[in-house]
This record gives structure tokens, C-alpha cells and sequence, in this order.
């Protein structure tokens, strides 16, 4: 009915979804991206790890969705970080400037009980919608 | 100030709102939909009833506000489902497949302790917007 | 890369950032408000107040980003409440009517563990963009 498209993103360079999702949508300009656990991009778990590790994979899933839309942490509008524990905020909040680098999108961090799999943190985003590419 | 209208969607066939909130907004495009919890559109609660079936009805809400916008769950863009006890995770992805079919939005699913009236799960969303319709 | 662009929204009437992100953030006719937390303008905590006080200061905090942005509640679109503690939620829905008045947008309120410093609310918002104002 509606004339604006819908577009799924799909990369091999983050987590393929475990379930009924796609890894990011695109619509109108904004990309809206998933719900990111710390599963690396080849499959493999992390939930024995500590939160500093998980909160990178997650970030890495994040990131490499961003690319696969042709987008940058930079076109990132609003991130909304799920940890179990919000005693892991102020490592958060580190590791996170670290990826983000001059850029404060608008953020919110919402403490959950223990997450999927047992995992620590799970991060899901809006961002700039760009031109999609095909990355492999 | 802003041109840019906002029209708030309202429906019979979907639980009445329990609080100062409308059942779905519509503003550019975009459909914004209230949590939507496993009440009745009658207004019954489901609180003692198993899991799936307290999914299937804040589904069955979630259409039915969906159709009120004349828009389909194909026009789902980014939906976040919150449960009390992540352990219905894999019965949540089952049934959510069944009222999906084909497309798959972005998705983050978000444990939480228990929700509002005891219930075991709370399910909202962004979706492309469409006309609106007078639904009764 | 894109030409639309991302602008930060920075006032003194609400909290300041307590770590990487922006109060708000304005993307094509849409504003994203970060977690509000009930600390006060010029920065002192409230975590020792009851739920009413601490809710009506995080409210307050939305309110003067909204302003800040040239921006009223009338805007909102969607609001995301998390609340340590389902049973605030009565209290909450009478605070929050009050701010509101007549305007309803649609609306989740989500119950988490103890935010954080012991915070018992959280308030994130989505509103209909404007014309950003220096405000100081």
C-alpha cells in the first residue's frame, strides 16, 4: 500500500539473528538495528566472559551492522543498552566512548535480569539511514 | 509550530488504554505503538493464564492497532517484546514466527521483572505508517 | 555522507550528560531524548526522595529538553518509562496525566531492577523535532 520501502540488512560480519528477526531494518532514513548480544560474528558464545569482553562483541555486532548499511557509529541518533547489573554502567560507559569517539548520540542504559544466554549486556540502536550495500 | 501533524490511533478491537497514553500515535511516516499487555480487547485480564497464551493476545492487540492504522505486521519495522523470565524466550519466538509469517523486523527481546497486573509479558512497536482509518 | 543531518541538543535547565551521550538528539523532524534520570538541573541527587518527588524531577528534566529544543509535552510521540518497582506505576500515571494534560502519546512502562544510583525512574522519550534554540 504504502510506496516507502522496508529494506533488511544482512551481514556475515556481526551475529546472524537466533531468531525471527533480521539483523537492522531500513526505512525512511533511519536504520533501526536489533537487539545485539555478545555472540561473535563466527557463531561462538561469550557468556563465560567478563562484561569489558561482551560489551566489545556487542559493539563489534553493532559496528559492523552500521557498515553493512554504509553507516559509521557517527550516524548513530539513539542507543539503548540493556545490562544485567548496573554496576557494570561506569565499564560501560568507557568502552562505549571508546567506540563512539567524539560522537553522544541521545542514550539510555536499562538495567534487565540476566539476559539471553546468560549474557551481561545487549545493545540495540537507531541510526542515520544510508544507502544499502551488499557486504558479504 | 511544526506542520508535521500527530494523530493518535484508537481502536474497539484492541485493549482500552489503562492509563494516560494512546494505543498508537502516527506522526511522518511512522506508527508508534503503545506496550501492549496481554489484556482483552474486552477488557478481561489473562494474568493466570500460561505464557502462550498471554503472548498470543498482546499479539492479537498489536494487530488489531496495527489494522486500525490500515497497516499489516508486514509493516512492522522495529518491535521490543518485554518478559518476565527470559526462560520464554524460544515459545515467544515460535508464536511471534506464526503472527510474522515472511518478514522479519528488527527485534530486541528485554527481561524484566514481573510487568503490570502480574503478567508475563508486554510487547511494543514502531511501524510504517499508513492512512488512517475510522476502525470502530 | 549523508546530508541530512544530526543535531545535539544541549541546555542547563535539565541534568547534565553523567556520561557519553547527549540530552537529545535532532534527525529529520524527530527528537530523541535520552534517559532522564531524577537528578536535579544543577546536578544534585535525589535517590533519597520518594518515588512522587523523584518522578516529577525526572519529568522536569524532559520537559526543560523539549524546551530546549523549542519543544512542548504536546510533542511527544512515544515516552519509555522504566520503573524499579512495578507497583509505582499508579503514582507514576498520576504525575505524569499531570504534566501531560491533554495530550496522550503512546506510552510503555517498563519495570527493571534498581536503577542507576538507586534511582527508581527513568524516563526516555521521542518527540516531533523543531527548531533547535540556543538556550543557555
Amino acid at each position: 500500500m504504502a510506496g516507502n520501502s522496508i529494506d533488511l540488512i544482512h551481514t556475515t560480519h556481526a551475529a546472524a539473528p537466533g531468531g525471527h528477526y533480521s539483523q537492522a531494518v531500513l526505512h525512511e532514513g533511519v536504520l533501526y538495528i536489533s537487539g545485539q548480544l555478545p555472540v561473535r560474528a563466527e557463531g561462538s558464545h561469550s557468556a563465560d566472559q567478563p562484561f569489558e569482553v561482551q560489551a566489545a562483541i556487542a559493539l563489534d555486532n553493532l559496528v559492523a551492522i552500521l557498515n553493512a548499511a554504509g553507516r559509521q557509529p557517527s550516524d548513530l541518533l539513539k542507543v539503548t543498552i540493556y545490562i544485567a547489573g548496573i554496576g557494570h554502567w561506569p565499564a560501560f560507559d568507557r568502552i562505549y566512548a571508546r567506540y563512539l569517539g567524539q560522537h553522544r548520540p541521545a542514550r539510555a542504559v536499562v538495567p534487565v535480569p540476566a539476559l539471553h544466554h546468560g549474557y551481561l549486556i545487549e545493545i540495540e540502536a537507531l541510526a542515520r539511514g544510508g544507502e544499502k550495500m551488499t557486504v558479504g
